[in-house]
């Protein structure tokens, strides 16, 4: 007999989770506080997350198992690599793989209803405008607010937090002992922008294009219509600074001289849109007994700066599953077991993720990045299984964060020492220029 | 005119704000969910904090500038040192400081009395039996929830949330934007239990008895009626093991044999009393704006193993005090730079706190610990200003706890220093009388 498994949060992880148990015969229930994206005609909500989503190997997998992926291919842009923008308006484009590999650009929105109809159609009953008001735990029980001062108690078998960075059921987890927790922000916070398709119409189209700025830096992805969804990374006093009009049209002018032309209008854009900040989430363990289970962003919410929120997100559904199916659905097994295998790799992508501010706001401008780059795809192509990029292996393979991390610090040893074996061959090719010369002068005086 | 300050948690750090403000001639209510203490008759509640406090230098100095200082010294026990117990019954004493120096050892609930005391002369209300239920921070007001489902509202100028490891005024400050958290559990749990006053009247009085068994240990401390109030710390999966009376006792023969005489009722004791875990809590930044902060363990929740939980959350009392007079009581200024003032403090003694069990558990079982405690003390009377041993600093003085380390650090490195001259001159010693005697052989053969 299946369980009754009830999810909270309709969002990717959410629904992919639910089409998961669904599949396996499980009797699920989605609630969602929101109302149903697929009545709301167009553009994003308040409540939505607005960064377009870089969807990569990790995430398509997971959505090919639940029969998504081809449809995220179908709303998608390929984007084969960076183009990065320079002060002086020149650009450069820096390709991510060598094997075709392309990050998906996917707006957020057009995701979700998407797993939304994949959830529905593996039987799950997907509730809308319903709050998670409470939770009981060893029941374990939901308590919703449907509406005005309704409530309604859901009883099952597992409750699953995928209610996001500011989850309602993990504050309830929160609640009883030995819960260990983290929310930290970053200085920076960000600013949604857009550059219409008419604007858009000549940039290149398959490609995450990037203005590093060493301290912030602008973002814009591409959507299928041409137009780009952008996003500035500033630091949260920088942004408040920043008050009228004229200041933001001088901040455009002064740093992105090519993008304010790309976006006339982006002094009423800026006003018109919050400035949210970026937070990383850790938690531990991610169940309680065999009862509660986070997933998402709930469990470790991290920053955009690798593209991988979403990618991990959905990653763990697909471990998730593979846990059931490896456990006969015991569930006491599955959760533990679900909390070891994903917590060191969540922390992993954690902590890349916030190196990779720094880089994709400086070193993608740094000419030393690029050759430790360009030699790391080289290697990959002498040795395509030992020597794999980071960027790669996080990207582009389904290898777990932490392996993936450790591979990637023997192969930056190995370039580090093809850096120093260079250096030191130069100084002995300089060394024995210098005594060549040496002797020659020697040798002419002695002539003379 | 005075402003209008709502404290909720009637404990030490709370009362002691409240008495704090009320000086200075402010509107001060507190709220505590707990009945009013003076009025139940004696023993802890199922709410209260449970381990015995050691008062230090912090605590008392912050409890004189309300008045209750003295009150303190007569309702506590000074321990001059350690009575470290071993294995085989035999115990040693070592000496806390040299000059008289001691820790106070207090009764939470008496200590709780006093400054509630000291709140109402100083012109508090003290409202108990009013539980927070919501706070809004921007205008601030508090809701409190007094008796079955009466709420009332209550408007202040600035809310002191002082409402422990598990408040719910952090809980509101956490949903705004930008604010740093998180709770993080040892393996450690403990178990209070308790030495009778005819058991305890041979041991030593005023001393902190430890009984260090490397992974966990055994600590008493005394009361004025000669009992001792006793904890054992002991992680949580080794607790789980332990589940009847036989087993309790069991593992007080073979680990405690010579407490188990002191405590006959051990196993009775063991099961009645609950195991809580141990945590850290950290925050930032303490306020919001010029309307919210928090003091205590709201702020900073450390672990006991250096006894300065308490005094960390009165110094926050005197801190706040100072600032108030130095700013004119201009809050935005005066939550700013209390924030500043006290995170990296809180930080500092919050890892040497985490750090300190090991060396309660083991080192001060090792020799090798020990002797650098003597000479640490040595110096210390060689150059009083110039080495001062940690210990001394943090729990003997009101330098602030990052100095305290920093200028540890410099003593420990040249009490290592001296160690390794001591472990070169003898080598050198050695060298020199070995020459010495090839010097002495080579003669004698010379001669011969």
């Amino acid at each position: 007999m299946g369980k009754k498994v009830l999810i909270v949060g309709g969002g990717p992880a959410g629904c992919a989770a639910g089409a998961t148990f669904g599949m396996r015969g499980d009797d699920v229930t989605i609630v969602d506080m929101r109302e149903d994206l697929r009545i709301r005609n167009g553009g994003p909500g308040p409540e939505q997350r607005s960064i377009n989503l870089a969807l990569s190997t990790r995430g398509l997998t997971a959505l090919d198992a639940i029969g998504c992926g081809d449809g995220a291919r179908e709303l998608g842009v390929p984007m084969h690599g960076r183009e990065v923008h320079a002060l002086d308006g020149s650009t450069q484009f820096q390709q991510y793989g060598q094997f075709g590999q392309y990050l998906l650009s996917v707006p957020r929105s057009a995701l979700n209803e998407l797993v939304i109809d994949a959830a529905e159609k593996n039987g799950c009953q997907v509730l809308f405008g319903h709050k998670c008001r409470d939770l009981s735990l060893d029941e374990p029980s939901v308590t919703v607010e449907v509406g005005q001062g309704t409530e309604r108690k859901l009883q099952a078998d597992l409750v699953i937090g995928a209610d996001g960075a500011f989850s309602r059921v993990r504050a309830m987890m929160m609640r009883k002992e030995w819960f260990n927790y983290s929310q930290d922000y970053i200085p920076a916070a960000y600013k949604e922008l857009s550059i219409s398709a008419e604007n858009g119409k000549d940039m290149r189209l398959e490609a995450l294009h990037i203005w590093p700025r060493h301290q912030f830096m602008l973002i814009a992805l591409p959507n299928l219509d041409r137009s780009f969804t952008c996003t500035l990374f500033l630091d949260r006093d920088q942004f408040d600074k920043i008050t009228t009009p004229a200041q933001v049209r001088e901040f455009f002018q002064k740093w992105f001289p090519d993008a304010l032309e790309l976006m006339p209008d982006v002094d009423v854009q800026f006003f018109n849109n919050p400035t949210p900040g970026l937070v990383t989430v850790k938690t531990y363990p991610y169940h309680y007994s065999d009862k509660a289970l986070l997933i998402g962003d709930a469990a470790h919410a991290i920053v955009p700066f690798y593209g991988q929120g979403c990618n991990l997100a959905l990653e763990d559904v697909r471990i998730l599953s593979d846990l059931l199916e490896e456990h006969g659905g015991i569930l006491s097994s599955v959760l533990r077991e679900f909390t070891e295998k994903r917590k060191q790799n969540a922390d992993t992508i954690a902590k890349l993720a916030l190196d990779n501010y720094s880089d994709m706001a400086s070193r993608t401008a740094s000419a030393y990045f690029q050759m430790r780059k360009k030699i790391g795809l080289a290697l990959n192509r002498i040795a395509p299984k030992t020597f794999v990029p980071l960027y790669t292996m996080i990207s582009f393979s389904n290898v777990p964060y932490s392996e993936a991390e450790q591979s990637a610090q023997r192969t930056e040893r190995a370039i580090t020492s093809l850096f120093s074996t260079a250096a030191v061959l130069s100084v002995l090719a300089a060394g024995t220029a210098a005594t060549v010369a040496a002797v020659k002068t020697y040798q002419k005086s002695t002539r003379s």
